[in-house]
């Protein structure tokens, strides 16, 4: 069944990106007028979802799945966004003259089939739509079972409207039950790229089950360092701010790494100022004797990402420590440096292997909607293809296409061989 | 042993990477003058390995085995290009104004750590040292086990006199024997891509047995299409020349797709030549009626790569049957088509999903030096990062900079948000 789909979508998705992009456009219209007028339906599915589920839920959780007139305007206004925005399919991305009559083009095309997997919150399934009609990618959608309802809706919705105004191309669908997942994780002759949304066990499960390509992240282990030239009321600020804002945010900060210079004072400020904030704070044996503080962080447990207000405080001999312990200790997401010392900033950035790498301000600006990406499909904390916040790019690929006039590779071979001319051609910058 | 040296690989990547740009052209500069400098220790140490390997060895692997003042001196050539070269790191590939005093910045940075395990092709050694040396990447290199007398003379100059002329970085170390392949690939939280080069059993048994992303292909199962507007005598060379010129290639052509319109006056003239060139001659059944001709392919060969002077000739119904036998058959490594048609050119390189799709030209063009890349680190399959002929680009990511002042989210969140600039700052083009 599961199979069946992928081979659907992908034959969909083949149709889908040879239309022009103003069909897509014209597409992307219609979802917008189909939310607009099913918002009634909508609301109505998912207040039964909720009446069935929300009690059981954390009320963080609780509020992510109820949809709201102001949540589904905001989901059409972001689909608007995407009908307007230029085309990214087909873009070409450089151009070389090999010889006369021979042009090698680089040009963007979708990535294929993707499966987008996400928590019970269903405004998320609009958005993926959109950014799948835009980039020309199939796509399998799978949401969280306390919004079945709600997803069921939207999925059903956006079909019949499309088709009736003679847009029949199925490059999406929705799969249901944690069994489907596991069917979809065999077919990595399908499917091009799992974006796992949730838990960080979720996600590591998704990386350890399956041979297709993951783009997510399993956890967001942040670090900020503060520099003996740091101004002390910023860092302070800062640090609530990146801790506090949302701490269940991968982006929120979890180690702070004190320089050793400035740790006598620093310190009992920070604390201060973290307790005044409602965070419980852990420390190093070092800042325990500073403090008098004897909620210590053991070895092995720098590592944790506590995803709600408890921080841990490190001292650091220096920048190359703090670097250390980043390296060994991060995932690599967002890691921060807070000093006026421009040079130390420079090689703070410089060193961090991290995705987002910040100086002077909040990790929690690790962020699509905040990095001006408008939608963001995930954050990627590994090294390869799209990394950090990503938006539509992710979902794009490239090919080569060289255009000849019967050219062959014997005449630039051998000791009579042709030259070629190797002539950039510029492109249009994007 | 080997996690050592990649813990090593990766300390020193970190340090090679900040040391600025002309510092590593200086560091390229002196690795041409060490190879011209050891240019006969290098032919003698190969010369014991040709005398004891070069007669086990088919003559196409004994002549890459073999060095020659001449593959010397154009090894030099590239490496002194590449010395030339604009430094790739720290490029800004794209600049945000979020907010006053708060800019992101996109910027290139190295993979890290890379291995590159490649044939008995000792010019390879110092190709791979420069590419990495340029790109900041820690590279563990593993050599065909016939070379190894000439790779450990090339490691061993290499580190002596980068070290005597003041640049201990012990970026890159030489690995042997098959078992430290095999422990190499269990350390993916050291090592951020592999790059097999070699048979596809072998790359195939990489891919399958690590974590690691691979970045490689495990077959070159490429095509032709042959249009009704095709061409004749441009068909019949383009196929010759895309089968013979070089047949053990990747790139070479395995499959000639012919159009039905057209097979009955184009099948006859298409077998003479072949026959003429030397190469063998398997064919559909439908072929096989109008050839008179024997040597059927299964439906379970269609997948074959030859690899040889044998190809397989395949009737189509029309453009469509060729570009569904291609996305289902191929490798989505190189296919082409031969037309005077524009339009079917043009939907045909739209319609195949393949790394590179080419109109009117050989599949053999399919190559990073072709290409104009200068050296070439592989060929990608999969769609994920760099894909098709790969150069230097296939050793960097990117990293996202954010500086401020002093920013926190909170400012941005809630009933008084400050609301975000998002002015993109044009970034010289590249």
């Amino acid at each position: 069944m599961v199979r069946e789909a992928l081979v659907q979508l992908s034959q969909g998705a083949r149709e889908l990106r040879l239309v022009p992009a103003a069909t897509r456009s014209r597409m992307l219209e219609i979802l917008v007028q189909t939310i607009l007028d099913n918002t009634p339906l909508f609301l109505q599915e998912n207040e039964r979802d909720c009446a069935e589920h929300a009690s059981h839920l954390e009320p963080a959780l609780a509020q992510r799945l109820a949809l709201s007139e102001d949540k589904i305007s905001t989901l059409a206004c972001g689909i608007q966004d995407l009908a307007r925005l230029e085309d990214p399919l087909g873009a070409l991305l450089a151009q070389t003259q090999l010889d006369d009559d021979l042009i090698l083009d680089k040009v963007s095309v979708p990535l294929g089939v993707v499966s987008v997997i996400f928590e019970s919150r269903p405004d998320v399934l609009y958005q993926v739509l959109g950014l799948t009609l835009r980039t020309g990618n199939g796509i399998a959608l799978k949401g969280g079972r306390e919004a079945t309802r709600t997803n069921r809706a939207m999925v059903r919705v956006a079909q019949e409207t499309l088709e009736k105004n003679g847009f029949p191309y199925r490059w999406f669908c929705l799969l249901e039950g944690r069994e489907s997942v596991d069917e979809l994780l065999k077919h990595d002759d399908l499917v091009d790229l799992v974006i796992p949304r949730g838990s960080n066990e979720f996600v590591r499960y998704i990386q350890a089950n399956s041979r297709i390509p993951v783009l997510g992240h399993a956890s967001g282990v942040c670090h900020i360092y503060v520099h003996p030239s740091a101004n002390v009321d910023t860092a302070l600020k800062v640090i609530v701010d990146a801790k506090t804002q949302y701490p269940a945010a991968c982006n929120a900060a979890e180690t702070i790494l004190v320089d050793r210079q400035i740790a006598p004072t620093f310190l009992p400020l920070l604390r201060d100022e973290l307790i005044r904030a409602g965070v419980k704070v852990r420390v190093c044996s070092e800042s325990s004797h500073i403090l008098n503080h004897d909620d210590i962080v053991r070895d092995d447990e720098w590592n944790t990402e506590y995803g709600a207000l408890t921080i841990a405080i490190k001292v650091v001999p220096d920048m190359n420590g703090a670097i250390e312990h980043i390296n060994r200790h991060g995932s690599h997401h967002t890691d921060g440096i807070l000093a006026q010392d421009q040079g130390a900033c420079e090689s703070f950035v410089a060193s961090v292997d991290s995705a987002s790498v910040f100086a002077n301000c909040s990790t929690r600006f690790a962020d699509g909607y905040r990095f001006g990406f408008g939608a963001e499909i995930g954050i990627g904390t590994g090294k390869l293809h799209a990394r950090g916040p990503v938006g539509m790019e992710g979902l794009l690929t490239y090919k080569y296409i060289l255009r000849g006039k019967g050219h062959i590779v014997a005449s630039y071979s051998g000791a009579a061989a042709r030259p070629f001319k190797f002539s950039r051609i510029p492109t249009p910058s994007r």
